[in-house]
This record gives C-alpha cells, sequence and structure tokens, in this order.
C-alpha cells in the first residue's frame, strides 16, 4: 500500500487507528483454546470486529515467536487473512543486522510473509536499516523516540551538537529514504515532543504506540503530531484486543475500536483533513 | 553453561572460537538440497566437522525467519542437537522491545528453545534489555560496537560528556546485569577501540564477529581485547561453513576452524591462559 492509498484509507474511514495484535494464549479468552489454532481464531475474530474503524494492523511478533512453529504458522495465517482486506500491515519485529543479514529479514516479512511495512532498530545504522528500503511498495517503520522509561536512557542523551540521540537518528535516516517508504515510532507518552520532531520531519507518517494502557493521549498526540495528511497511525493493542475475556470478546472490542475511530474521526474533521 | 564452565571449556578446547550458523539454501552444497531439511542437514555436518575446535556456535536467526516456518524447524533441530554437546550457545536474534513484549522474546529463545544467551539491541534501554536477564544461568549479549560501516552513524556519535553513544551504552548498561550474565558484541573491524572498552568492562566476556570474511585480525583483536581468563569468543561465520562448496565441505570447514583454533591456541599460551 503506498502513501497516497494509505491516506485515501484515512479519509474514508475517517480514522488512523492501527489494532496491535499482541496475542498472548494466557489472554484470550478460555474457550477458544479449545480451537486447532486458537491465536489464529482469536485474531480472526478481532480483525472482523474493528476492520470497520481500523486502517492499519500490527501482529507484534514477539507473541508468536513465543510459541516457535506454531506460533509462526499463526502468524502467516494472520497475514493473508488480512491481504485480503484493505488494510495496512505492520510486521512490529523491531529488526537490524549487518546489511546481508538484514536482507534475511527484509524478505521474510516483507516478501514471503507480504507485509507492507516492518518496523526495524536504529543501532546499527545506515547499511542495517538500507536492505529493507530495497522492496518496491514496501515500508521502514524506524524505532525514533519509543514509549517505555527506557527511552530516557539511550535515545534522550545529549549529543555534542547539543541534539539528541533521538533526533540525531531521525534527521540522519530521513535522508535513506522519503515519507513514501519510511515512518517512524515515536511514543505517545513523549506527546509533547511531537512538535520538535515535526519540524525535522514535517511529511512522514508517524507510528504512535501508548495511547490507553501505557497512558498516552490521543488529543495531545493529535495537537503536536497531525500534518496536512494526517500523517499518524496510533496504535491501541491491549486496550482494544483485550477489552472483554468472555465469550463477547469480539464486540467489547469493536466498541472500543470505534470509540477511538469517533474521536479520530472528531480531530480530522478539526483539522479540515475530511 | 555459567561463566566458569565456560572458561574452563576455552581452556580444555584450547581456543575460543564461535562458529556462526547463517546457513543460506543459496549457499550450501547442492547434493543437500534433495535431503528432507538441508538447513539441519548442513549445520549437523558442520557442527561434527568443527566442534572440536569451537566452544560456541552462533545461529543468526535471521536466516532462519527467511524459511517461515520451516526455517524454525531447522532452528529447533539444530538447537536441540547442539544441546547434546558441551557448547555455549548464542542466539543471534538481536531482539528489544518494551518490557512485557521483551519478555516474550527472552521466552522463545531462552525457555522454549534453550539457548544460552541472546544477542540484544539497545536503543530501547533498560526495560527492554531487564528481561532477558530473569532467566537463571542465562545471558544477555549486547550490542556495543557493531562490525558494519553503518555502526559510524550512531554508535561513534559524540555525546555532551564526550562519551561516544556506544562507551554509553556500555557504561551503563553494565549496572544492569554482571560478568556473570552478560556479554557486549565488539567488532574486530574496530580492534584498536578494544582497549578503550577493556577499561571500561575489564571482565565482560566480548563476542566479536568481523574476523575473516570482514576483515578483522585474530591477533589485534586478541592484543586489545583478552583478559585474565581470556574473555572473548571471537566468531567466523562465512570463512568457516562456506570454506568448501563440494561434498568435502564438511571437510574444508574442519580445516579454517582448526587453523584458528590453533592460532588461539598460541594466543592463550603467550598469556599463560593455558
Amino acid at each position: 500500500m503506498n502513501r497516497q492509498q494509505l491516506i485515501d484509507l484515512i479519509r474514508r474511514k475517517e480514522s488512523f487507528l492501527c489494532v496491535g495484535l499482541d496475542t498472548d494464549l494466557d489472554k484470550i479468552p478460555s474457550h477458544l483454546l479449545e480451537s486447532d489454532d486458537p491465536i489464529f481464531e482469536f485474531n480472526k475474530a478481532i480483525i472482523d470486529a474493528t476492520v470497520e474503524y481500523t486502517v492499519a494492523y500490527k501482529p507484534n511478533i514477539a507473541f508468536y515467536e513465543a510459541y516457535g512453529t506454531k506460533g509462526w504458522q499463526s502468524l502467516e495465517k494472520t497475514i493473508a487473512y488480512l491481504k485480503e482486506l484493505e488494510v495496512f500491515t505492520i510486521a512490529d519485529a523491531k529488526r537490524g543486522d549487518i546489511g546481508n543479514t538484514s536482507g534475511r529479514y527484509a524478505k521474510a516479512f516483507l516478501e514471503n510473509l507480504d507485509f507492507d511495512s516492518i518496523t526495524v532498530a536504529p543501532y546499527m545504522g545506515k547499511d542495517s536499516v538500507g536492505p529493507f528500503l530495497k522492496f518496491e511498495g514496501k515500508w521502514v517503520v524506524l524505532l525514533a523516540l519509543t514509549s517505555n522509561k527506557g527511552s530516557d536512557d539511550f535515545q534522550m542523551i545529549k549529543t555534542g551538537t547539543r541534539q539528541l540521540v533521538y533526533e540525531h537518528v531521525i534527521k540522519r535516516s530521513a535522508e535513506w529514504g522519503s515519507p513514501e517508504n519510511m515512518m517512524y515510532v515515536v511514543g505517545a507518552t513523549k506527546a509533547e515532543m511531537l512538535s520538535g520532531i515535526r519540524e525535522i520531519i514535517p511529511e512522514h507518517f508517524l507510528l504512535v504506540p501508548g495511547v490507553g494502557a501505557q497512558g498516552g493521549s490521543l488529543e495531545e498526540v493529535a495537537k503536536y503530531g497531525l500534518n496536512k495528511d494526517c500523517g499518524l497511525l496510533v496504535n491501541s493493542s491491549r486496550g482494544i484486543i483485550y477489552a472483554g475475556k468472555g465469550s463477547n470478546f469480539a464486540e467489547l472490542a469493536s466498541i472500543e475500536a470505534r470509540k477511538l475511530q469517533e474521536a479520530m474521526s472528531i480531530v480530522l474533521q478539526s483539522a479540515a483533513i475530511i
């Protein structure tokens, strides 16, 4: 899915919601555990219940790898199911390795599984990110400023030029691609920093986790992060997919997704994007 | 395997060689492609041919993920085979995510697959690394200064305190664990920086990739990186596993591994470690 198609989808659904599929066997309704593939059955029900309100889905790969080969099968079925829908797909894998090895990860996620995008860790620099940018029509979502407490440890270090490390990462890496094939992860818990980030990269899409369970506010994120094309994908994982634990879990997930979509619709109208 | 057991193994084998199992179907001898699981058959032959000279094996997970579910099966068989031998095992996965998610990766590699250690990316900070340190008897191998060109982009940035970012990463993260459960990745292509690193962490083991194919020198690495317990695991991947392409590939791999082991034996003797 290219940039214009993503923007069109956001306008049509009046939503910039990304649903995180962090599917954990310890947290899904117990009646699903009897099925052959509880992870996929859960994902399918969540997707069906939320797709009307959602422009992107983001399986976090850790939750699938935790179940080994069986987890990979669930992931393969989930992405195949998502590919039949008109949604943007993000492999939240946070990979990154030396060039030829990053190329193998790129093949795994962008070619074999055919995700639209993959999250990538920046620490190893340009030649670790480049191989992910070689796939026509695919995207890198680079970690910039993450939503966790540990982001203070290295991302917030002041460099010799007075920039913080995460600002340096954004500025330097923006030269490697374009707003057509790169996005950045910026945590909602640091919403006030979004305006500084928008000065560096006014046009790029930002993937914003941390709204809801981690404490970030949609209004704050929109206030500082919105650009003329929207330019935001706001992720919610636990707040939607674990809204209920009983047989009505999908219905409750749908309600939570709709609430966020309605709030996003107001944001988009206020900014005259729709 | 704990630190003392690793040191004993190094002394007994007179080697600190780690063999990287970066197994690529495009590069392994063509006669293996007819078997049910060419990746495992190749790994098994390489392991059998090199184990006499080798203290550690390091499958790079990208090469397995590139083959999806089938690749995971090959990885599961490879680690099961390694667990029957007295060797240190490293999942070269370069993972890292927010706390609860890092916990899933930790479970995948340190519990389910039962690797002794996993390589971890530092960008997301303490709470992304911590979950890997909770497994008794297991190790984090943290990326510090990598062997690729892109390491200049962010790792070498000068901070406000005049330290470079990678030095800051080492200093800060060394507080999270101990030389009993943390190692660091330091590329052989930057051997001269090893002496500065040894001032910060005199006791930790360093995993040093980049000797051979990437141009690093064993003698330089030993000169600057050796400590009283050896404190080094030097990795070679392509130079050993792809030493030959014909039916004698394992024999040629064995010869290359032995060459390195013999050079390492001399290094260990010169330093009076054996």
